[in-house]
């Protein structure tokens, strides 16, 4: 007969508090509340439940499973992933708990199963669950796991979805994010605009946080700058400027000089001075002849609501014709006020030669007017950016300051899904082992320790996966890496610096036990620090070398006793 | 100076009733919140929030403004989409309203804008907007608007991105789902299973929901199947199987036969004794030997907690010599209690071979056991099936009869994004365009009519757009349909059936003038009918024929007039 888990507290109940804390089973919970509210215990596939139902029937939902957490293949043809995910889980798993909605919504899709059972996920917590985990935003390389997590089989189970499907677009999106940093290099500034092409409203607000934390600046999308304090960045629009027909719609012209002193009260007319000085600039001379009335209408309008942050876009009709002249002309009557303007985007077009063209002509002004740095007015290109172009851009040359990527960063189209998956490897104290055809498919069995080896020039040199019970590499000690399956691949190396990956981030009810979440800064800060430590050749785009990842002998020997011994009789493949 | 909208009621408040529903101002509304709670009104670039400050400053906020969402180009390399994310759409624009903490943020955000500023976003709703669209689950063309949102240009640009966002990925995945059910044919049973490698958790919610509209039967997805009443299914993992050691786990064996007339003491033993009998069966011979007992444990125990829906992952050691005799061992026990098992699942593997060589093994246990529709046995396939797959898979033969379809399908691994735009139209009725250098790219202006043309096989023939005051196309009279671009591209259409495409959803304060939204299960419908009514060349997977989309005579003369007279000069391009 089924065992009722021990309960808690007879009046089992999640407490709203402020900051999404909460009391769960009369237990207080530190931890805030997963960000998207529909991750609830629901959001998992029914099979976990219908397997929970069966070791519970069983008998065997006690049983104490480890589970990791782990990918196959880096995505991007790469050599290296980012870990993101783990704030996230860790919420899930303080929060776990049903509602009775949603214990009766059960009932009814699987009424073919005993009240108990029903019962039993009424009182069931993550109380008696432990997490290991490798801290988030690390680099992170095939089959060594991310997370590991313990304790009763069918509630280690139950996280399986969830905890998969917050590691896996995590991960993705920001090892994406922080492909498109390496290419594009420090310098520079790089937007996320991806919300409007994003798979759903939180595949927008998810793509926000971590491309933050794999290195983007800042985020175009309001509702992530809010939930997580990332820099908010953003212009307009073409449709603002063709919503303006000529310079007249402008009601109120005038505007104040930045230090107060003085007020203009035709702003319009001052920037329409400044467009025929410019015009009869003699190194522009024929660049440009009537420009676009409309969009210096909406220009003028744009500078006079930020004349401190006046950043216009410049393609609407023809970018050194008409954008960058209007623009200049805008921001000219911009600086007679005291105000400096802040630069140009380009959304369309040959971003590198228009990037120069406009370069040129904000030197040109500089020069002949005497206006100081007016030269080095910030250049945003925008308009389907990707890791490649971003690339072919940098070889070609170009004079783009700032990025703003958003389809490709935020949906990783190069390849829009990571592969992690959720394993047993042990049972009541017994291995367990996936086997298949395919070596690469093939589990290692254990609950393990994982370590990063770092050589004399600083560098990471491998991981290495030892039995849980075995001591730590030493620094200054040999000691033989094997790769985990094939016989003849294997090495010595002497570290000069070994890391222990992974720590306790959950602990049941102990708070004590566990590690501290960090913030959204620190992750980030961890991110930057790994990626800068990693040998340049791993993380390079064309042809990267592969990153070793090794067992200890006495785990090799073990998975191979295992592969013998485990596999039935005629099932080795 | 800015004009302040009309203040609708001055306690301004959002207030919580039953079923998501709420009052907003003072007005109540029958249409249920956005499934997603994150879909506020700061789930938007902050640029339509520089952008709506600028409006607001030139005194221009309250400038009707139309503007058109379309895409450019059929996904997935076919010549179809399928239209989706309305629901979701509407029922952001009936909650639009931003609380006081979001206008505080807001504030912090954007410091050097007036308060009154703030104290106009206070106010806002979307009473003054009015949405006319496309059903929602139609088959939609390039070009064609999907919604005309209209209203003040302030308010409207603010919804660009959340709609853009609401309907990009939810239309996108919705035409993957139905060209993998076109592929694999009415008859089969297509499974949702992608919540774990989904982008984000509401990204498999949508993806849940949006496949079964473009023709998936049922999901793996709990919540979604809650939030949606979306039928579910699940069986068991892998880890399930390896959490086996041997049938001694299993503690209460005890099973009652299905009419309840008597009860199997040792339900396991029953399972060993068919296992021992088939395995003598002379046509099944030599196919397996010892089979996995780790295996046959897991099966016994499932069936003893579903009896009526046994279902197996057979694929754990090996499909033919393991799986498939141990999951009929357990079939044939419970069938001597009256229960009739569900089938099997295979998860890797060639999966046209191992189906065919299970129903071989089912059909000959019904042969020689006389066991009746034992042949018949469900056989489901599962393990990174996509579009491709399902097709090699028809050509080649196979007995699958269920297909659990993830990655590829939710993340829209072939194509991830769609390019929905939202572009200004008209303003205070003066229309206009976007000019480009890519025609492709160029809009096409005004308030519009969109019309479907049938012909007299009953296939639409083409759509049809004309100016918003045009009359609409007669069945049986002769109409002039003319590419929006291209001179020579034209034809004389005589109508047998004339649908116009585009309804009323939303007209600000008024339930009267709007079309309820339809139910799930009507949308599934539209969705349905809308794919059975095409043209199967149009449909096909290798080179389709594409749809035609045109313009009136009038809207090409005028869209060329614009083109002349608004580019300005020396900007035509």
């Amino acid at each position: 007969m089924p065992i009722k888990v021990p309960i808690v507290d007879d009046s089992a109940k999640i407490t709203d508090e402020e900051g999404g804390r909460s009391e769960i089973n009369g237990r207080r919970c530190s931890i805030p509340r997963p960000t998207n509210p529909m991750v609830s215990p629901l959001l998992t596939d029914l099979y976990q439940f219908s397997m929970a139902y069966a070791y519970w029937k069983a008998g065997k939902h006690l049983d104490y499973g480890v589970f990791d957490l782990f990918f196959r293949k880096n995505p991007f043809g790469g050599e290296y992933t980012v870990f993101a995910g783990l704030d996230e889980c860790i919420r899930f798993i303080a929060h776990f708990k049903f509602s009775e909605e949603e214990i009766l919504f059960l009932q009814s899709v699987m009424p073919s199963c005993e009240g108990a059972f029903f019962d039993y996920l009424r009182e069931l917590d993550c109380s008696d669950v432990k997490v290991n985990a490798i801290s988030e935003g690390s680099v992170v390389f095939p089959k060594v796991p991310l997370l590991t997590v313990e304790g009763p089989v069918a509630a280690v189970q139950l996280l399986e979805t969830p905890f998969v499907n917050l590691v896996n677009y995590a991960s993705l999106v920001t090892t994406n994010a922080s492909r498109h940093r390496i290419v594009a290099g420090k310098s520079k500034i790089l937007l996320e605009f991806g919300l409007r092409r994003a798979q759903g409203p939180d595949g927008g607000i998810s793509a926000s946080k971590y491309c933050h934390i794999g290195g983007f600046d800042a985020t175009s999308n309001v509702a992530a700058g809010r939930l997580f304090g990332i820099p908010l960045r953003g212009t307009h629009s073409h449709a603002f400027v063709s919503s303006y027909m000529n310079p007249d719609e402008i009601l109120n012209k005038t505007l104040q000089s930045s230090d107060g002193s003085f007020t203009c009260h035709d702003f319009v007319r001052l920037g329409h001075d400044w467009l025929s000085k410019i015009q009869k600039i003699s190194s522009l001379n024929g660049i440009f002849g009537e420009t676009n009335q409309s969009e210096f209408a909406a220009f003028t309008s744009y500078a006079l609501a930020f004349p401190k942050n006046f950043l216009a876009l410049v393609d609407t009709y023809d970018v050194m014709r008409s954008g960058v002249p209007n623009f200049c002309a805008v921001a000219l009557a911009l600086n007679d006020l005291g105000y400096k303007a802040t630069g140009i985007r380009l959304d369309s077009g040959d971003l590198a030669y228009l990037s120069i063209e406009s370069r040129k002509f904000f030197q040109a002004i500089e020069k002949e007017l005497g206006i100081s740095s007016f030269g080095k007015m910030m250049i945003t290109a925008s308009n389907d950016l990707n890791e490649d172009t971003l690339d072919a851009l940098k070889k070609q040359g170009h004079e783009v300051d700032c990025f703003g990527i958003g389809t490709h960063l935020v949906t990783c189209y190069g390849q829009p899904a990571l592969g992690c998956v959720f394993k047993l490897v042990e049972i009541n104290n017994k291995p367990r082992m996936k086997l298949s055809e395919d070596v690469s498919k093939v589990s290692i069995p254990c609950r393990k320790q994982c370590y990063r080896l770092y050589g004399i020039e600083g560098y990471p040199l491998l991981d290495i996966m030892t039995m849980k019970d075995e001591p730590a590499p030493k620094v200054g000690e040999r000691i033989l890496c094997r790769h985990p399956f094939i016989e003849s691949k294997r090495a010595h190396v002497v570290p000069q610096r070994v890391k222990k990956l992974m720590d306790c981030y959950w602990h049941g009810n102990s708070e004590q036990l566990r590690k501290e979440l960090p913030s959204l800064k620190e992750t980030r800060d961890v991110c930057n620090e790994q990626l800068d430590q990693m040998r340049p050749d791993h993380m390079r785009k064309l042809n990267p070398t592969p990153y070793k990842v090794s067992v200890s002998a006495s785990l090799y020997d073990f998975i191979h006793f295992l592969w013998l011994n485990e596999a039935p009789v005629g099932e080795l493949r």
